[in-house]
């Protein structure tokens, strides 16, 4: 290969996945891992196989469904784990175990309770272990970046000597400048010179500001690995933006010298899916994908890009397919015409998926003037929800005034197919919705989190609505698209009540092993 | 002054309030000027006098009212605007005058379509115009990093001739890398060593996701001024986030060695009060002040942040006043606990003023179980918005249900103080209650964005509604708070129309200067 050819590794599905709140069934992290095929990602990081017979399924579909990328598992340093992720991704054309432990003391001493010897012995035991599985193995110092870099050169040492390919440096709680980092990873080369013979590899933590920088600085230091997420989703301030270090690595080819596979006109509509999957909004300002990252209407720079573009865009729209996306359907389109423009979306749907698509897309068209693709892509991600949905929402009224308070009244099917209908005198109408649906269903949810955003432009936008509400000790969340944003709150409502409900009955399983896992730190 | 301590200068008035659909008016600018004050910033950039009436107005108002911080203008290099700068900014106590012109020849060629010799010239005249009404005077050569630093050099040391006492280096078009921008700014302290004598400031935009890293390369090749704003709101992808920039160099403080005047604990508050004005969502993800910036309710870090809280926390959520901020009312609080509630909030309100915050209090209390402090500052903040109402909505009936279309009835009180009454059927019940207010006010406003959040958590949390529309080729935005979504989004759609009413208004008064000016690209 290259040797300036960057391999992207995506952690969306794991880190961003772990994100408060994000709980996506194995359909819809099929379709993100499918989108990132697309997108051309080198490595997918599917889950965290032992975490939950949910993160399995998942990682296993994936692996045997998705073509292209080599898809990853991650395992703890421990026997387990190795053989869970080891049975999940066996299936993939080009299966990787992920494992790792701590190397720093504070992690060692507070957090494993362990030594630094028996570190050393973990890691060996486990890089062998995988490596009787799968040829290509993984392994991550975890909090490397405030370890001591001379015991954490012995670990490595020991990883590469049991069969490693690839080594990472996670800077696990985003404390690293990008001059440190750097000569972190340069030290790293001098104590252990096989280092040279790996993929090295970066796993850089925003809490700083500084993923994409300190990703840079690794990279511009021997680096031939980025962990990145779409849209930096991540634990705490999140992973580095995969949009913003592939573009940055583009943009600035000139100047840095390197390449990715990266097909970067699927950008927008990969990090577009994974917020309307995750809830997950992207905040207007947000480099390369916010709203307003090529947005030159404010009139402002305008006068600027008319006269020549390149006085104010060092980018060009087209290039992360946000413009040239003009397949427009109306309400006289057929279902060929629907089909078409899914597969030029990258949706593959027949049969009964598509007379669902095709009945779905006439109730839109008959509110909308047009639906474009945007458009299309929410229906199709918010169908993807449907597999699973446990209870469903048949109809509802709802009173609104500010001249009385309002009041609901809603119909819900339940998973054993009975019709139950509920109602409430709330707040709002949102309030009064949720507890009549609280009422019908004799559930006891609380709302933790809702909004509401347009999907497209325009007054007779889709709105969509998401939802995170806490059932009995757990949180889940789910979304809704409607023209109607009562409508889209509602179908959010009832998706979450019925993730929140899979969750709770989980929990009463005696999986204690899995509970366990749960709580555990990754890089 | 300490060596080691950097200027704070806040662009959140000028550049930030640049963005597309933020229109603040001079209360709103005023309230977040003096929370700028509280959070100990050096200098805030108040505005672009020239721009239009309503921009030197503010400049001018927060020049008058707010102590503390330099207050300054931003001024193309051109006599009249420099008079309109030193004008607004004339009371303050410590004034600033902020003008630039570009050194790129792109910008040179293209956007000002002028000649280098010209741009030395008006440079030159611009800083002694300036230096003739205050003292303390800016100048930048906008898009500096594209531009050729010998140039620019003999641009600087004319600024430097005529009195320039601060020269910021734009990364206009944030194409900047930290490596190349630090080796920019070490190329021109050669080239001009009397950079040595002024302040050495630094403007970072974020397109490629490196704002802050070229910041902080910045300030370590010598920049003692940070040019950043709260959210890291801006043009396209936006500035430095000011909270980001801060809380590295104070977290890594022992490694960098600054140090910054920032009351960091009103960092959160600051950042909720902008974001709830400009109507700007701060992602999740989103570094120090992203609701997830220090989750650990996530299970997954939980374990390790229990046993001792630095194995995954480099800050705490104290620092930016993320906690112990446990001030709540409820239903039988009397204005007295309002008042002093409001003032540990920051907020002076006291006569007619507190007699309308309490009735809102009051309304609200009636609805929820307890008002928080979060809860008190959306009550505020909205109440900021009535002072220029032109509409204000007087009762609404909205039949919502997926059996029928919704319909809506509304009654708007005019600016000449009528009441109108309109009604329509729409594709939802937002929009319902939107036509219906644009067929009582007889106007055709089109929605452009549309968007609803709660203020806070919990099943009674209050929902604050953003609106985009557009009217007669005029965008504005506003927005309302209820815990009633409909409720919310009705207020906020007649504050914009509002809003946009006045900016039609303006636009067709023949001030074809103000006109002009609104599409010239700034640093």
């Amino acid at each position: 290969m290259d040797p300036d050819r960057v391999i992207i590794f995506d952690t969306t599905l794991r880190d961003g996945e772990q994100s408060p709140g994000i709980s996506l069934n194995t359909t819809e992290k099929l379709e993100i891992a499918n989108q990132l095929a697309r997108l051309g990602v080198d490595v997918i990081e599917a889950g965290f196989p032992i975490a939950s017979p949910g993160d399995f399924e998942a990682v296993q579909a994936i692996a045997r469904e998705v073509q292209g990328p080599v898809i990853a598992g991650l395992a703890r340093a421990q026997a387990p784990d190795i053989e869970r992720a080891a049975e999940a991704v066996r299936d993939a054309e080009r299966p990787r175990i992920h494992t790792f432990i701590s190397t720093s003391d504070i992690h060692i001493e507070h957090q494993l309770q362990s030594t630094r010897e028996d570190v050393k012995g973990a890691a060996r035991a486990a890089v062998a272990h995988a490596k009787s599985f799968v040829d290509d193995v993984e392994f991550s110092p975890m909090d490397a970046t405030r370890a001591d870099a001379e015991f954490t050169a012995e670990v490595l040492q020991i990883a590469i000597d049991e069969g490693a390919t690839t080594i990472n440096i996670p800077d696990t709680v985003g404390y690293a400048t990008p001059d440190e980092y750097a000569g972190f990873l340069r030290r790293l080369y001098e104590l252990v010179p096989e280092l040279h013979g790996v993929v090295l590899s970066v796993h850089c933590h925003d809490d700083l500001g500084l993923a994409v920088a300190n990703s840079l600085a690794g990279v511009r230091a021997g680096a031939r690995q980025v962990e990145c997420a779409i849209n930096g989703i991540g634990e705490r301030a999140g992973n580095a933006s995969l949009e913003e270090i592939v573009m940055l690595l583009e943009t600035r080819a000139d100047h840095l010298g390197f390449s990715t596979g990266i097909v970067t006109r699927e950008i927008a509509r990969t990090s577009r899916m994974v917020s309307r999957l995750t809830g997950y909004v992207v905040q207007p300002n947000k480099a390369i994908v916010g709203r307003n990252a090529f947005a030159h209407e404010s009139g402002i720079h305008q006068d600027g890009v008319l006269k020549e573009r390149t006085t104010f865009e060092i980018m060009d729209a087209t290039t992360i397919g946000l413009e040239g996306n003009d397949l427009v359907l109306g309400k006289h389109s057929g279902r060929h015409a629907l089909r078409s423009a899914l597969e030029e979306l990258g949706f593959r749907i027949d049969g009964q998926a598509l007379n669902t698509a095709f009945k779905r897309f006439k109730e839109i068209a008959d509110r909308k003037k047009t639906v474009t693709a945007m458009d299309l892509e929410a229906l199709v991600t918010d169908e993807l929800r449907d597999e699973l949905r446990s209870y469903t929402l048949e109809w509802f009224d709802v009173d609104v005034s500010n001249r009385r308070p309002p009041h609901a009244r809603v119909a819900v099917r339940t998973p054993d197919d009975e019709q139950v209908v509920g109602d409430f005198t709330g707040d709002g109408p949102v309030d009064a919705i949720f507890r009549a649906i609280n009422a019908a269903t004799r559930r006891e949810a609380r709302l933790r989190e809702f909004r509401i955003d347009a999907v497209t432009g325009g007054q007779d936008a889709l709105g969509e609505a998401s939802v995170v509400l806490e059932l009995a000790g757990q949180s889940a969340s789910g979304q809704g698209v409607s023209t109607d944003i009562i409508e889209a709150a509602a179908q959010a409502y009832v998706r979450a009540l019925s993730n929140a409900e899979r969750k709770v009955q989980a929990a009463a399983e005696p999986e204690a092993a899995t509970a366990e896992v749960e709580l555990t730190p990754t890089p």
